[in-house]
């Protein structure tokens, strides 16, 4: 596939978007090529292009320059656009399955093509819905553990391990999570975001030094602990979902670190709604069972997680020291109690942090959502300061039950 | 100051070395310049450059494209070179007096012009001969201190410490450490040397599954935790000595990696040492001040470390967490239980790897040799087993006292 000519960046318009496709003969050229663009313009382009004739679309996902996060612009590496399209080709070799195909891409341009998932729905919005998701464990388990054993040191071998360290070194982006998840909800700054009722919980979550002091050993986890490649923004916001099919979107904040983070954003996504369900499910009747499924994909996909990673871990291991009893435990443990850590942090960054949730921002009965939020805040501080006693899923579902 | 034109790599001889540092205008040209190459050929050429007229001398090493160890010849990477010198550029922004100064150094050739150091002795001979360096713990410690925490989280902001990460990923010196120091010793691998009246106690350390499922975690925080830019062969010798100067050569193993990783290979060696003085001290009345000397060595560099640790932390510690209590501490305390895991590594590969210490193998009384290495051994492997255990400075001082 011969890649289109470019001269710089430039930002693409419902027009020259189509010139970047045409050299990938995707289209059939029959009839009309519908051209929308689709982003919400904060971080990227997405031009959603359809084809009526064949019924044929892609998706050609450019960065912009900069990001807008209520109201606030700030500059940001276009590298960003690199870093996803190598981070979903480097998934795509262990499970394509999971994560959307990527035909073509420029990192000159910040240019991504990709398959188009218009059928699927944001799991946000699903889980908002009451919506159950019957793959969803055994795919969320299956893609963290295929993509986070095979680029670690337990599989690559030392010197392309390092090469792909290198190459998703990711500052721009790190430091976004590095600010706003791990810092700044946690002291009275700018960038938080409340309603004034939350802020004596903020005040004592802020004056609360022995949790300050565990957030720092989680945030030196992130900052230094090159372990594997993490998406680096696994919330239910970066999953695509149909009853059948699960795909794992936008990893721009990929980069080499702990083998716990995506799993705690993504348990930490599926706490918060199951908080928000404690009032706004469709049928009163169901709200503990809908709860129930949600914390059963917590179990689920830790357990396929689990399962995999210790299968690829005995079958392809190739570090020696794989092969010495109680390794592989050592390296779950750790892993696990790290999520659990990672979880915390992100339940509290999304209730006073700058970016929240719709799963609680969109709950109608202002009492209700500070309430709870509320909970949310002893949730978070919580898990992070009893990570080490709530050593396995059942303890940490039980916390989770107790205290939503 | 220009650089010398250079066409690619190509091996310096004592007449083509004249040349690369003429540009530098150091020598008075005056009278005769003395060019001597006086490396062991293993790893480097080293030529030393004298003109008796001025009194003025300088080094020139050059890297090769191979190593040699016990007859064995492996391809090793330049980029060693430019690894050893941007080390020594990033240790002289903050302790100029403590490493050698770099004078001019050429990434494509593979060489570093600097500091003649010929009245210095390499610390491994000087605590062989039993002699004494009233100031070894003062700088090893104010080198330690200064030059971690200067690359760390701590102190650099993300972008400037992700950009060294970058620069120092070393793959191919990483590797030796990784198969030498944390794997091959540790197993029956053909690159371990030992006499055959030690195969028993080898093979009941290739046994003990708990010392190698603790090793496994060593091995990775070697790894994976980019912490701090090491030094990576801080061994006794890497360091040069006078009575009144300390000098740490050699960081070509420099990589980003965890802070307690030279600490512990400097207060492994200083262990060695004080084992071999079990036997061979000049006088025999001397012998038990001589050790004393090494373990108020290892004492006072780990104080001086944690103090000018502490102040700098406490003084020019820009990430916000350092401002929190107890995160001081933590950081200590890690730096210090990891000190001592690698400590035992390193002794342990010492006495069974591939590269021995002169300490102990200069011992001419072969039955005296072979208990020491057998001590050497179970010392090693306690250290890595009980580091949770040794908190602090002096509970590691009794042990080493113990074991030896």
């Amino acid at each position: 596939m011969s890649a289109p000519a470019t001269t710089g960046y430039q930002t693409l318009t419902e027009e020259t978007v189509v010139k970047i496709i045409e050299p990938l003969r995707f289209f059939t050229g029959e009839g009309e090529l519908r051209v929308k663009e689709i982003g919400d313009g904060n971080l990227n382009l997405v031009f959603h292009l359809t084809e009526p004739a064949s019924g044929k679309s892609l998706i050609v996902k450019q960065a912009l320059p900069y990001a807008k996060v209520v109201g606030e612009s700030w500059p940001l590496s276009l590298d960003r656009a690199r870093i996803e399209s190598e981070a979903l080709k480097k998934a795509a070799e262990f499970v394509p399955d999971l994560v959307p195909k990527v035909l073509y891409s420029n990192a000159e341009l910040a240019v991504t093509v990709m398959e188009d998932l218009s059928d699927h729905t944001i799991l946000r919005k699903g889980l908002i819905a009451g919506n159950q998701y019957p793959k969803l464990a055994e795919h969320v388990g299956t893609f963290l553990a295929q993509t986070l054993f095979h680029t670690s040191d337990f599989y690559l071998h030392p010197f392309a391990k390092k090469a792909l360290v290198q190459s998703f070194i990711n500052p721009d982006l790190c430091k976004i999570t590095e600010d706003l998840v791990f810092t700044d909800p946690f002291f009275d700054h700018e960038t938080n975001d409340f309603p004034d009722e939350l802020r004596p919980d903020a005040e004592a979550l802020w004056g609360d030094q022995e949790l300050k002091r565990e957030v720092a050993q989680l945030k030196l986890a992130f900052l230094t602990r090159a372990e594997v490649l993490v998406h680096g923004d696994l919330h239910s916001g970066s999953i695509f979902v149909t009853g059948e099919s699960t795909k794992m979107i936008d990893p721009e904040f990929a980069y080499y670190g702990p083998a716990g983070f995506d799993h705690g954003h993504f348990f930490a996504n599926l706490a918060l709604s199951a908080l928000s369900h404690n009032y706004h499910t469709k049928e009163p009747g169901a709200r503990s069972d809908y709860q129930e499924w949600l914390f059963s994909v917590i179990r689920d996909t830790w357990h396929h997680f689990a399962e995999q990673f210790s299968e690829l871990w005995k079958n392809k291991g190739t570090e020696t020291y794989t092969k010495v009893p109680g390794t592989l435990n050592d390296f779950l443990q750790q892993t696990w109690t790290d999520a659990i850590g990672f979880a915390g942090c992100e339940i509290i960054r999304r209730t006073i942090g700058l970016a929240h949730v719709a799963d609680l921002d969109s709950i109608e009965d202002q009492g209700v959502q500070i309430e709870l939020k509320r909970r949310a805040l002893r949730l978070g501080s919580s898990l992070i300061k009893r990570r080490n006693q709530l050593p396995d899923v059942e303890s940490f579902i039980a916390a989770l039950k107790g205290g939503i």
